[in-house]
C-alpha cells in the first residue's frame, strides 16, 4: 500500500527536477522559491521564474494541504454537508509562458486526493497551447503523450485525449484553448486498476513533461518573429486568461475556497491584450491556427 | 403606463448622446457602430472607440432582446423550468479605459427587464475604478451620485452605495474593484414606488454619467505620469479583468447563456499585466490606493 507521504515526497522531487531542467534549457532564468502555509493545515512552495532567455513567466507549484474538508469540497464530492471529514490533497501544477510566440504555452498538473473515509484518487493532465499551431509540433506532442499512455493502458490515451478536448474548451468563443493533450480525474483503485498502477501512471505523466516541453523550447526559441506575431501572442494570452478565469474548475474552486490566490493565478500570463471583434485575415497563419482550435482532431497519427 | 418601447427608445437616445459627448471631450476618437442580431430575437448596437486622445478603449453598448426565456434566465429568477415564458430586456452598458493612469476607469449600466407574466423591474449602477485613488475625485464622484439619488428618494444613495460596495468586490483579493458608486437591481413598482418614478430614477442615473465622467477626464487627462505609474495601471487592469471574469454576475450570465461574447467582453481592457506576488512599496501612492480599496468608506461627506 502506497502511503500519501510517499506520493507527496515524489511530487516534491518532481518539482525540483522540473525546475532544474527548465533552468538548464532556458540558460538564464532562475526559479525563486516562495514557501507558504495554509491556515487550516499544510502549505506549499511556489517556484516562479521570470524574464529568462526563453521563459518570460513560468510557475511550478507544489502543495500538500490537509485538515477538515471545507463545505465546498464536500459539496463538490457529493458528500454530506457538515460531516466531519478530513482530507489530504497534494499536487504539482505548472504553466509556462515563453517570450517567443513560436514557442507554445504549456500546462501540466498531477494531483492526489484522499478523504479519511478511505476514498482516494489521482488526477491531472498536460495540454499545449501554441500561439501558432504547427502540424509537426502538434503531432510530436500528442505522439509523446500517446506513447507514454499506451505503456500503462490502451484505454488511457483515447479516453484522456477526449477528456482534454472537452475540458480545455472556451465555450463562449467556441474554440479549444490549444491543441489539447490529456486530462483525467478520479482515477481510483477500481475496474482492475490497482492504486499502484495509477501512481505509476501519474509518475509517467509527471516525468513526460520535461523532455516533451524542452524539445519544443529548443526547437522553436531561435525562430524569428515579427511585431504582428507578438501582438497575436498577446491576444492568444487573453484567451488563456478567459479560459482560466471563466471555465477552469480548479481555478474557480481555489478562488471560491480561499485558496492561495497568488499560487492559483500564477497561471496568468505576464501580459495579455483584448481587441474588440478581432478578425484574422483570410488564409493568414492566424486564421489557420483558429481553424485548428477545435475538438476531435486526431494528432497522434 | 410606460411602455417598454418608450424605455428602449430612451436608451437608444442615451447611447447616442453619451457617445457624442465623449467624442467631443476626447477630441480625436470616434465611436464605430457595430450592429448585431440575436438569433432568438432582438439585437443591439455596440459602439467602440479605440485610440482616442484620452480614451484608449471605450465601449457603449445598447441592446434590446426578447423571445422565450432561456432555462438559465428562468432559473436565475426562480421561475419554473420549462414554462413558456417570454421576456424582454433592454439596457445600455459602458466601460471606459483611459490611456492616462491618472484618469479613472468608469462603468455604467442601466437596464430594464420584463416577463410576459407581468413582472418587470429596472436595474443598473455606476462605479469608478481609479488606478490611483485621489481623495478629491472620489468625494466629487460620490457627491454627484448622492445629489442625484437624493432627488429621487432619501433611501437610494445609502442603500445603493452599500450594494455597490458588496457587489464590486474582488473576494479572492479581499479588495474592492475601485471606490464603488451605486448598484441596484429588481427596482419594481412596489413599496410606494411607482413604475414611473423608477424610470425617472433610471433616466437620472443614465444622464448623470456624462457630466460626472467628462469632469474627471478633463481634470486629469493632462497630468504627467511615469513608466512606473503606467505599469501600475496595467496591474490594476489585471484586477479589473479578474473581477469581470470571476465575479461579475452579468458577465457570467451572458457567457453562460450564449450572449454576444464580443459585446460582453468589450469591458476588458486593451491590455493587462500580472506580476507574481506584487507588493507595493510602503507609503507609496500604490500602497495608499490599495489601503482605500475597501468597503464602507463614506466618500460623500
Amino acid at each position: 500500500m502506497i502511503r500519501k507521504e510517499e506520493i507527496r515526497d515524489w511530487l516534491i522531487f518532481l518539482q525540483q527536477d522540473i525546475c532544474r531542467e527548465l533552468e538548464e534549457v532556458d540558460g538564464k532564468g532562475k526559479f525563486v522559491a516562495d514557501p507558504w502555509e495554509r491556515p487550516g493545515g499544510g502549505g506549499g512552495v511556489s517556484r516562479v521564474l521570470t524574464n529568462g532567455n526563453i521563459i518570460e513567466k513560468g510557475g511550478v507549484n507544489f502543495s500538500a494541504v490537509y485538515g477538515q474538508a471545507p463545505e465546498a469540497v464536500l459539496k463538490s464530492l457529493d458528500l454530506p454537508s457538515g460531516e466531519k471529514n478530513d482530507f489530504f490533497a497534494t499536487g504539482v501544477s505548472i504553466v509556462i509562458h515563453p517570450f517567443n510566440p513560436m514557442v507554445p504555452i504549456i500546462h501540466m498538473n498531477v494531483r492526489y486526493f484522499e478523504m479519511n473515509n478511505g476514498t482516494s484518487w489521482f488526477g491531472g493532465g498536460i495540454d499545449l497551447t501554441p500561439h501558432y499551431v504547427k502540424d509537426e509540433d502538434a503531432r510530436y506532442f500528442h505522439r509523446q503523450l500517446k506513447n507514454m499512455c499506451d505503456k500503462h493502458h490502451a484505454s488511457y490515451y483515447p479516453e484522456f485525449k477526449k477528456w482534454a478536448d472537452d475540458y480545455f474548451f472556451i465555450k463562449h468563443r467556441n474554440e479549444t484553448r490549444g491543441i489539447g493533450g490529456i486530462f483525467f480525474d478520479y482515477l481510483k483503485a477500481e475496474n482492475g486498476f490497482s492504486r499502484e498502477s495509477r501512481f505509476e501512471f501519474i509518475k509517467a505523466v509527471g516525468s513526460a513533461f520535461t523532455p516533451t516541453y524542452t524539445h519544443l523550447m529548443k526547437k522553436n526559441a531561435g525562430h524569428a518573429f515579427s511585431e504582428k506575431e507578438k501582438q497575436w501572442q498577446y491576444l492568444r494570452r487573453g484567451r488563456y486568461v478567459e479560459f482560466n478565469l471563466v471555465w477552469d474548475r480548479g481555478t474557480k474552486f481555489g478562488l471560491d475556497t480561499d485558496g492561495r490566490t497568488e499560487s492559483i493565478l500564477m497561471s496568468l500570463p505576464p501580459q495579455a491584450q483584448w481587441e474588440y471583434n478581432y478578425k484574422a485575415e483570410k488564409d493568414s497563419a492566424e486564421a489557420n491556427t483558429l481553424a485548428l482550435l477545435q475538438k476531435g482532431i486526431n494528432w497522434a497519427t
